[in-house]
């Protein structure tokens, strides 16, 4: 039962959420969930013009190129938009295999095991 | 390179974003990512306690048990953390298939083109 792909006019609502939209990363191969940040436009335009993901940090409140410094860029793959416009996904190739700032593949490491108790998982 | 495993005291960060977490369902079999919403601590000590994911409804401003009414309900199988404590990740049995209200199984059914131009996969 295979709908007939359309294209639409469309693009991510950042008149929702303060502008900020979050994003996964996934990582096109595998499928793993690398991390999630923000996008506000900004950020959304400079990845589309560049093929690298840049993120909004809310923390140092700037636009946030991922990969510079360390290197380990993200690569776009394929963008995709839910159904309400205010989330995205990123498939990418991610440079040097590591997305999180703590030197682990990626930032979900904690795995809930029971109560509040996590054990960490490479 | 394996680090060994240990488990840690830690729970997500809800005194973050306002108390909502953004919560990524992820396709425990294939990978694909379904749907992201939020969880606040009430929904989040629901989804442990159910064993079916619940979100904190920001449109309705309450409790949502993911497929009540629909039945496609989402069974948990396992829950990550990220590095900051401040996004989650819940890899689930969508039942039914399908995890989006517009019918379709993924929320992220429209694919970047080009410009501002998606097309509409399945």
């Amino acid at each position: 039962m295979s709908e007939t792909a359309k294209t639409e006019k469309m693009e991510p609502d950042f008149d929702k959420s303060g502008g900020l939209l979050p994003t996964v990363a996934q990582d096109a191969e595998t499928g793993e969930i690398l991390m999630l940040a923000y996008m506000n436009r900004e950020s959304f335009q400079k990845t589309l013009e560049t093929g690298q993901v840049h993120y909004w940090s809310r923390s140092r409140k700037e636009l946030w190129h991922k990969g510079d410094g360390s290197g380990h860029v993200q690569i776009v793959k394929s963008i995709y938009l839910d159904c309400d416009q205010d989330a995205i996904v990123v498939k990418i190739e991610q440079v040097g295999g590591v997305a999180c700032h703590t030197g682990q593949r990626s930032c979900f490491h904690f795995r809930h095991v029971s109560g509040n108790d996590y054990e960490v998982i490479d």
